[in-house]
């Protein structure tokens, strides 16, 4: 049985859009999501950025985030094929790590905790495909990345990439 | 760069020592690590398994274990020649994550917290060799497993065995 390995944030974690909320809130501003296309928060107010990181330091910021739509079901449907482990680099934000297990344990109750992964480098990760936002984990990664897009990746090419958890089924009904 | 994944609890970290201490404690016994010799606590006194569980589900059981022998010293050494990465099967005890990454960045301060995972399932790690006191990891391994001797484990035969870091040190030496 072949493995996937799915990231979680901005993967089946909406983590852009609380964060945005989150930083509007605080500043007093209106940033929407287009508005940061092809970049990061943090780069669009460099000014603020120990602010917004610090926004995610909140132990509970994991906890309450919305699955990105449609991955529950599909990675239940994918399950049934293939072997799925959720791999998300939590060492970035230590303080995440009992919401993240929480949040999957809550979303992904038919996923065996033993196939959850913590960890920061993901070249550690043996898999034959990963599902990642962050296009930089493919670099050491033996197997095959997919691109799963992002508001801060729409302008990344080079990879294969999907734009939706049904894009993502359709991915792999053609292998 | 060959990568070397390290287990935590019996080889870098002394966690039996302790178990047996808070056992001793609670049941007024004087169980030493010779009377566990071939098997674990709670096969010795299966009648208090969910309280030898218990000991451990405590969120700072982790916090203050004492380094194993050696394991600092020569894991700086062999850090100079070989990419090292803690792999730890956390997802058993998930009130343990804070305190297993404190210990680590206290103990182990000289290693990259991006290299620290906390899984379930070894077989998702990819590394050269993996040092670990459970057999059971090595089954899906894909690399070279180093059984490090503990005292649940001392009777297991057809492994390649080190019984402390000096002999970790000398198995490298030897490659």
């Amino acid at each position: 049985m072949k493995r996937i390995a799915i990231d979680m944030d901005e993967v089946i974690a909406d983590f852009t859009s609380k964060h945005i909320r989150l930083f509007n809130e605080k500043f007093n501003e209106s940033l929407t999501l287009m508005d940061i296309q092809g970049s990061k928060l943090r780069e669009i107010r460099p000014e603020w950025t120990n602010e917004i990181l610090e926004l995610i330091r909140d132990p509970l910021f994991f906890r309450d985030l919305i699955p990105i739509k449609d991955s529950q079901e599909v990675i239940r449907y994918l399950s049934t094929q293939y072997e799925i482990f959720i791999t998300t680099a939590a060492m970035e934000f230590p303080t995440s790590f009992t919401a993240k297990y929480e949040w999957l344990k809550e979303h992904f109750d038919y996923l065996d905790d033993m196939n959850f992964v913590f960890c920061g480098d993901k070249s550690i990760i043996h898999a034959d495909y990963l599902i990642d936002d962050n296009s930089r984990h493919f670099k050491n990664f033996k197997g095959q990345g997919i691109l799963f897009t992002a508001s801060h990746n729409v302008n990344e090419i080079g990879y294969d990439r999907v734009d939706s958890w049904l894009e993502v089924k359709e991915y792999f009904a053609s292998r």
